[in-house]
């Protein structure tokens, strides 16, 4: 017979249930992995009266998370109830201090409060673990911390939230405005009703800062995360990208720079052939860029109930077989102070779309300024010609300095026939 | 300062010494990811002077592979010699019986002993690690065996050699003949110069063997693999195919059937929007189905110095940690006694290309025999006319049984007016 491990979940929303339902329907073959009869013991949500198509006779509820840590039924911690601070902190906290391994799918939490929470966990030896944390079912954190863990990393660079990846899609598809599409997808449940964590970024910035602590083995650091969301793509730029040979994704990146680790969520032109152009819809993408395995591509479902749960129970499993990595791949004390660089000191390729009053002239302007800042063009389009109406011309740009860009879009802007702010979206080579 | 471990590498052809190179390369870095500092102190290899960029310096030299296991200078042994019999299996098995944790690239040995050489494993609890024997850099091994390990996976198919991938790819590109694309591929040193290991399947066969060991939690059964090669894909097959909304690549597929486990090996025709459909060239890509994550893809170089070299040091640096896990993914008592089913036993459609004289009432008869075995024809294309002359006929079918599929194959053979034996590629849902 196993020897049991008994775990307290707290929160029973969509990865909550998914976890007990999984820990459940698949508990023989989870024991013949791990030698060990994993069973819910205890758990805490808001809502005692709900059905959630669980099971729960003789396992305990406590209405207080943080209780869970305390409780002698529980062996191990898993936090689902997500935000970085309040209840789920405290959870995780007490479960640390009292030596009890936490497993979590919070970002937030781990994002802000990695660094202290990786200390607490080591000073009591117990292990820490949030591969639901990022790209849910894909596991993109055991990669880092192990699978390539032989490799210096050069870049990580995923698409890490199907909400903006499923209205990028449904874009590229229908060439519908983003309003629309946004819209479309709060009718069907892929977008929040306040979507601003999703679609401005947000959340990316959260799962990107984590990857880039197990990539580059440094605390995480979400304050130096420059964010960009999609809100200002619009049909035209799906369009045009097309023209150009790109797609629009939304990419968190992580990469180095002279001046240090760049790591920066925004809308990003990448090439069609690259493999990351074909992840579409709700599926999550990270490509991978090692001295020694050169580039790699994980592709799979980054949301839902049975992917997530599928990265909350091999955590728990790992946990099981005894092992207790460290949370970002290293001991606290050699994780490096590695220097942050902001995006300024980013070089890429960029597309400028400008709003402009077709007259004689304009483009010798724009030119100009480019020749100014030292800025060389590498192809442009206009697709119409409206003598005295607003067109629409796009630039792409060789590669060149964040700085130098900025500066020559502020002077853009001011120009006597701007009839909008311009549009500046990243080219990333992939 | 970091406790040691000292590592004896037997074979230093193009991964050994990518191996050696990686270690003195990222020491540093390895060392801060597992607290140890992990140097290499013996090697053997055929030829001692042979220059192979690699300072040997203070490393002991053995001709006999097999000595490594007994110096007490090697803490771990890695065997990098390929083939399933003599000096490496020697070697492998002395160092498990000596209880020295072994890390090696070499799926025939694996395929073929991996069994016994678990037993031998889990007896002395030393650590048995294989990372590197299926495509190259991509971390699948430890994904089946841990980061999935919360599934019960339904299908494990994937695109394992990348020399049949280069090939088909090229074939794709130019449409010319494969014989002709061989020859380019063998002076670029992409095809051995006895092609047959690659081409005909027997590479990705052991591989396959190994990955559906890992889903399925069984012993490596590589009599079991049904295995065809991509000798008989035409430069008109990759056409038609194209025409009708697929690419041929040839998989090594594990699925589920009522019989059993079934193992095959053989070209497939796979929707031209699947992920899997563009991993090209050199490039290994893989797909797992399981009930929790739905399906995932992984795609990285599969070959070469590089991303063998990853996998190989991944594996040493997961023993440095203290890591063992259970070669197959559990203890050999629980490696079930899985019901391995033939290929007779699989379902799916089919393509079949037949090359007939132009004449009336061939079609009918081919239709008759359809109607007799049951068949259900999907589509049907005849692209010219050439009255009694040999004309190519294109035919797919609905899911339909192989055993079926079969006996119209040889009933369609014996035709009058066939003019070669037809070709017959399955086509993947994938």
């Amino acid at each position: 017979m196993d020897t049991q491990i008994r775990i307290g979940i707290a929160g029973l929303g969509t990865v909550g249930a998914g976890t007990a339902r999984l820990l459940t329907e698949n508990r023989a073959l989870i024991a013949a992995r791990t030698a060990r009869d994993i069973t819910v013991s205890a758990v805490s949500a808001r809502d005692r009266a709900k059905d959630r198509g669980l099971a729960l006779e003789g396992v305990a509820w406590e209405n207080d998370p943080a209780a869970l840590a305390a409780r002698p039924d529980v062996d191990l911690v898993v936090e689902l109830i997500g935000g970085s601070e309040g209840a789920p902190k405290q959870l995780v906290e007490k479960a640390l201090i009292a030596g009890k391994p936490v497993v979590t799918a919070n970002k937030a939490l781990i994002a802000k409060h990695g660094l202290a929470l990786a200390k607490l966990a080591e000073t009591s030896g117990a292990a820490l673990c949030f591969e639901a944390a990022v790209a849910g079912g894909i596991p993109i954190v055991k990669a880092l911390r192990e699978g390539l863990a032989a490799n210096r990393f050069s870049r990580v660079a995923g698409i890490l939230n199907g909400t903006c990846n499923y209205i990028l899609t449904e874009m590229h598809k229908t060439r519908a405005p983003f309003e629309e599409v946004l819209a479309e997808a709060q009718g069907l449940g892929y977008a929040e009703a306040d979507p601003s964590f999703d679609i401005d970024g947000v959340d990316t910035a959260h799962k990107l800062s984590i990857l880039t602590a197990l990539a580059f083995n440094t605390a995480p650091a979400l304050d130096a995360v420059h964010i960009e969301g999609i809100r200002t793509i619009t049909a035209d730029d799906i369009g045009f990208a097309e023209e150009l040979g790109y797609r629009i994704k939304l990419l968190g990146i992580a990469s180095e720079s002279a001046q240090g680790i760049v790591q920066r969520v925004h809308p990003c032109l990448v090439p069609k052939e690259a493999p990351i152009a074909s992840v579409d819809g709700a599926f999550n993408g990270v490509v991978v860029d090692g001295d020694a395995i050169d580039t790699m591509l994980f592709e799979g479902r980054g949301a839902g109930s049975g992917p997530t749960a599928s990265a909350v129970v091999a955590d728990i499993m790992d946990i099981a077989r005894g092992v207790t990595p460290h949370p970002f791949g290293v001991p606290v004390a050699r994780l490096a102070g590695i220097a942050h660089a902001g995006i300024d000191s980013l070089a890429c390729s960029y597309y400028i779309r400008l709003v402009v009053i077709d007259q004689p002239g304009v483009l010798a302007e724009v030119t100009g300024i480019f020749r100014d800042e030292g800025l060389s063009m590498r192809s442009f389009l206009q697709r119409s010609r409206m003598p005295n109406a607003p067109v629409q011309l796009v630039i792409t740009t060789h590669e060149t300095n964040e700085s130098a860009l900025q500066r020559s879009l502020e002077r853009i802007t001011a120009l006597r026939r701007m009839v909008a702010a311009p549009t500046m979206i990243r080219i990333e080579n992939l």
